[in-house]
């Protein structure tokens, strides 16, 4: 069979058991989740043994240490797959929620009701855990999924597959409702986000280059997470105690997360009073500081060139800049920024007010560390990415961000006059 | 300057616009549609002027009376412009709102903030008046807006243009909130819809071959719609009555609009009770009918092909299809259908549950006529368009669809722990 049959019938079988799933028993849903966890469980000698493949492949192939530990399932990253299981039958059933039910002139009853997206494809590299949780969350929100992860997690990805079909055997879910493609295959993916009639949505989760390389192609809509710029804007009237505690949490709790500060803008007229402790502090913890001239008037940081701006360090580092006033710190941060979390310190309510709704990003932060952008602090339960798109789905994406809502006609033979 | 800078400038100042715009109160919007509507009005006799020309290059190049007939600009429709900008003036401004506050055990406020989507490209052809229909909407929800017209109405679309700049002006909004391209050349779609970077989503309004052409190359998100294949399944617990009246209202109410019948599928044990009342009906209205073998057997009708499941055909014809069981309509349904608005006539409880939740359209309806499908039945005021996408808006896409959320974060100096 040719890869575009191989991946066409892998989409009529998601079709065909999506609409399975749609009417699908939370009770159900549920049940293959606790039986993909016992399966998991038993499965885990298995895991490892497969897991070793792929990273002796891994280290042949002169993949990096990072890559590698993001390949290695571990112990503890089982249990972390188990546990996630669990946790997601725990969350509530979003679907078949019926809401804004309204009795209109003409004497139809008009709501909403909550449905799957249907097939939803995710694109993912390395961490094979991904294959559970994207699973799982499809799953509860009774979406099929087609599932392509990485070459070097091959052999990992199967073995979890595996106990996934036992999951959905032990709870009479069919087969198809989560599929791994069994190729390594490139043009695979070419294919699975070119299919409108059988991929309702894809999920790329990844590097940018994957993100960006999926939505330039994709005939069909993707949810995805580009950058996380994160700015901290500190005001001249901020409580500075408030702001050097919401910098320091935004900065180093941890550095490799997208919701991490990349940028810190201070107002002049506190930089003198609020930089240099700040920058001691920084520094002590290992991060490298770049700075705008005014900036390096006042501390010891490296130039900070035009790309700065634009960048993700995902690392010990930060660019800071000085700036007049608050409409300055806005303008920097929707020009420069990814649209993801920021933050303004600030006692003035008007201020904040302006703030919260003049930054166009998915998360609007006052008084608080970026570092809220989490689907577990946010109470979503679980997060299948974070969204910077705008359309659909913004910021963290849980079970919500996997569903979407029909209009639903009650009438008693209501026909429409004109 | 060569197109492509033509449209990276006209890009580049619908962001700058929109930034001001996501910050206007709705006073100064709503006075900007009223100042349009005035302006409309003194344009009335250039309307016409350049609207004759228009019709005149049409007439040359030979286009259809009905391609003419909806290029018109006659009184009425121009009422019809100066009525949709009141109107949608009096509509509630969805920006701002917030919902869904929740206080998080961190110690956070979390809450959602509804804001525009940003910077919107419509695409459309002939009919003049979707200029003000889709500059009123975006407008009032806080968005910027390129409008690229088809180059037989150049002159009309110009025209209204002007007036929709008198009205920005009288309200000091910035001219560059609306902006009609200025040129005919095709390629301009291809660089609106390829700038991700300063256009937000594309809503494409017109046929089936823009629609789809537009999806295939856009690099942004569309909210498109399609066909409008919709049924009426009359099941064997039907009132014979309703189903009479339902089938006939949403056959013969209009051909030309998308959410009419274009198939029907008729329970075996109700068919020959109901069919050939049904087909009288519909024959006394000039509806061509065209059916199953089965169909067939009972009234006069010609074959169905396998291409009549698939087609919509916006005119006065009506494919037919017995089924045995409610479980096949579905099927053909979910199979054949566009995912637009299919109904259900029954008086049994539990398969009017089964039939809402099981067939994957934007609109389901019990016991009413497709005919309701629609942003003004609907309370949504006004739509730009009914959506058959399934993320972000589905069904009619009013004020809302043009909307977003975006996660807010209220803290007092809070940070995160772990």
């Amino acid at each position: 069979m040719s890869l575009e049959s191989y991946m066409k019938e892998v989409g009529q079988k998601a079709r065909a058991a999506s609409r399975h799933l749609a009417l699908a028993s939370t009770e159900k849903k549920n049940n293959a989740l606790y039986a993909m966890a016992e399966a998991l469980e038993q499965a885990r000698p298995r895991l490892k043994q497969e897991n070793a493949k792929d990273l002796e492949n891994g280290q042949n192939k002169g993949l990096d240490p990072a890559m590698l530990d993001r390949l290695a399932l571990t112990d503890a990253r089982i249990d972390g797959m188990i546990e996630g299981l669990k946790q997601v039958a725990s969350l509530p059933d979003p679907i078949g929620e019926v809401t804004d039910m309204v009795y209109r002139p003409s004497g139809i009853h008009l709501g909403k009701m909550r449905v799957p997206l249907g097939v939803i494809g995710i694109i993912y590299e390395s961490r094979p855990n991904v294959t559970i949780d994207a699973a799982s969350l499809c799953l509860k929100s009774g979406n099929a999924t087609i599932l392509r992860g990485g070459s070097e997690a091959y052999y990992s990805n199967q073995a979890i597959a595996q106990a996934v079909q036992v999951g959905l055997e032990a709870a009479a879910l069919p087969q198809e409702a989560v599929q791994v493609i069994n190729t390594t295959d490139r043009e695979a993916v070419g294919h699975l986000i070119a299919m409108p009639d059988f991929v309702d949505v894809i999920v790329p989760r990844g590097g940018k280059s994957l993100i960006e390389r999926i939505s330039k192609d994709a005939r069909v809509p993707v949810i995805k997470h580009l950058d996380g710029i994160c700015h901290v804007y500190v005001d001249d009237q901020a409580d500075l105690d408030k702001a050097f505690n919401i910098a320091m949490n935004a900065k180093t709790r941890r550095y490799g997360v997208c919701n991490a500060m990349e940028t810190l803008l201070v107002n002049r007229s506190v930089a003198n009073e609020f930089l240099p402790r700040l920058a001691d502090a920084l520094t002590q913890k290992g991060v490298e500081l770049v700075g705008c001239e005014a900036t390096r008037s006042i501390i010891d940081a490296n130039e900070a060139t035009e790309e700065d701006w634009h960048t993700e360090y995902l690392a010990p580092k930060l660019s800071i800049k000085l700036v007049s006033d608050m409409e300055e710190a806005i303008d920097h941060i929707n020009h420069y920024g990814s649209h993801h979390s920021d933050a303004i310190v600030s006692q003035d309510y008007s201020k904040t007010r302006t703030f919260m709704t003049a930054v166009d990003s998915s998360s609007v932060m006052v008084n608080a560390s970026t570092a809220f952008a989490d689907g577990f602090e946010y109470g979503l339960g679980a997060e299948i990415g974070i969204s910077t798109d705008k359309i659909h789905a913004r910021g963290p994406v849980g079970l919500m961000g996997l569903t979407s809502q029909k209009y639903i006609v009650l009438g008693d033979g209501h026909t429409r006059d004109n």
